[in-house]
């Protein structure tokens, strides 16, 4: 394994690649010393970027690959003709060790299929997850999962997520001892579907050592009541996304209404730095970097859409994901709930 | 029955009962010419109040009831003790013809289960939904629904739903043919649930005669892609507080960020009367009214927390309800629905 830590970037994937990939680059090795990349993609225009940015060319190397993976391809076509490009080529240098994690903004359903191929599933864990930030009113980010990797999980499933989570949001946050909740219709014990309800038994039976707060509804995500959130991909995608349309939603609307009138502008344009704080925080680019979790090795997807800064700060995610330990973390909770599930009940309440 | 139309109304329900019910019943009043009330509830306090409210008393009966609900009873202890209560009344007028409409801002799960028992699902729904607006970018408001009556739904139980919800949206927005979507994770007919394939599938082959859009995702609810977005209600009760959250904690923000410092502040003063749309525009109060449908007989939720005028927004909920025709609006397509279901596959095949 290579010195240091190595991140493995889809030079051709996302909206405006690859200039913003080259610019996010250029930011988070300016913002994070130490950090090295292999660039992946068309070798002549990533040169040439390069060439601009100074920061990143000094810690990149470009890896040339044939081809870029387009939006409009299929996860089963990534499968059969992605070999030789860019998106391949990043997740190809994360299993054959050279480098720590890869980065992609491009089409989100062909890099999980991709990664999913070379880099299976780890040892414990049955199915992998998609987890994101989001915003919360204690001034964090709350990590929630699944947000889209699978349409539904049963309770063995949910408790491995739960695991994962609380490790990633440990190794983004720095805090010690992030807490979990499931997310529910209700904070009581006899709420929701069977597999909620039987995750909550397996955390609080087999003993896996997360601080487990019970359930939570979908309002407690943007409070910040726990810092991960536990659902399967189908009710995740749903929440995230119903999230984000609202805060555009609400983002519309304030701008519409500062300029419906001239005092309205004049008003707005005195708390012009007073609302670009809240618009920073409310940007999709400052808590970017969706982690794809339970593989042997780090994938992180950036938004499409993000700009060099949004990009810069998945590249943050896979630094962090990079220098922590959240392998072993995971290893010794995941190692219980196995237990737990391989032995039949009597021998569980005997071991009790 | 009645002439015109007879609201009955549970007068110790909410958290700010019955001061703000009789505040609501008087704007109610004076906006909606033609409207009866019965307020259900402890007729002294009552009266006290009908006195300070011209408006109201002039077409309002208090009819007393012995107790109220409290907001800590479970359902199944309502059924049990909630008969002579306020709530309990306010059902039981609707039933007996008294009263074309209810409505509580009490007990949810009570208030629930009381016109469950008491009123009865209609023939054609297998379950009730509860179905609540939420503001869109487009300057209207979506009907979600299921939104908490049931954690799940099957392909025909979404169906009904759907046939409901868009009876609903035509009733209070006056909209000839809204549009309808299934609540999803993407667009495509492969994905999802294998209930929501069914719900889509169903809808193309019975003939159920709405404006059927396909599948929409979560940031569809705020941007208003289609005028009703159904779901189960496990689904729809994340999504709604999930949205909720996610804009008091924009609004949050936003206040914060507006009182930061002194050109904060100014710019905010200059600025207040555009703020003030916009708070309008998402206060939970301005879209107040959640319908329990599917039940024979129209019962509408407010929010506990709702003030005089968003507790008369639930009353023209109801209002608008009594006077639609939905009932023979939805007949037709419940029965198409249910012919369809009736009848194997080789029956269907040969009739179309």
């Amino acid at each position: 394994m290579v010195d240091g830590v190595v991140l493995s970037i889809d030079g051709m994937g996302g909206d405006s690649a690859p200039d913003i990939v080259v610019e996010g680059v250029e930011i988070a090795a300016r913002a994070m010393p130490g950090l090295r990349f292999l660039i992946h993609g068309d070798s002549a225009p990533l040169n040439a970027l390069l060439e601009r940015h100074p920061g990143a060319k000094a810690v990149s190397e470009v890896v040339a690959a044939e081809k870029a993976i387009g939006m409009e391809i299929k996860p089963s076509q990534a499968l059969r003709q992605g070999k030789g490009s860019s998106l391949w080529n990043a997740v190809a240098a994360v299993e054959e060790g050279r480098a720590h994690a890869a980065v992609s903004a491009g089409n989100t359903g062909a890099y999980m299929a991709i990664a999913m191929f070379r880099l299976r599933t780890m040892e414990g864990v049955h199915r992998p997850a998609l987890a994101a930030r989001w915003p919360a009113a204690n001034g964090g980010y709350v990590v929630m999962l699944d947000v889209g990797a699978n349409v539904s999980a049963d309770g063995q499933q949910l408790v491995e997520f739960a695991i994962m989570g609380e490790a990633f949001q440990r190794a983004v946050s720095g805090k010690a001892r992030p807490s979990v909740a499931l997310l529910n219709v209700g904070a009581e014990d006899q709420k929701g579907h069977e597999e909620i309800r039987n995750a909550a038994q397996l955390i609080r039976d087999t003993g896996v050592d997360i601080d487990f707060q019970g359930f939570v509804e979908g309002d407690d995500i943007s409070k910040g009541t726990v810092d991960v959130v536990v659902t399967d991909g189908f009710t995740g995608n749903i929440a995230l996304k119903t999230g984000e349309g609202t805060a555009r939603l609400v983002g519309q609307l304030l701008k519409e209404a500062l300029t419906s009138g001239p005092f309205a502008m004049l008003g707005a344009a005195i708390a012009t730095p007073a609302l670009s704080k809240l618009r920073k925080r409310m940007d999709p680019g400052s808590f970017n970097g969706a982690l794809f979790l339970g593989l042997n090795g780090l994938v992180v997807k950036s938004h499409g859409s993000a700009n060099g800064p949004g990009y810069a700060a998945a590249i943050e995610v896979a630094a962090k994901m990079a220098r922590s330990h959240y392998r072993e973390e995971i290893a010794q909770n995941l190692q219980r709930l196995a237990n737990a599930s391989a032995s039949p009940p009597e021998a569980q309440s005997a071991a009790n």
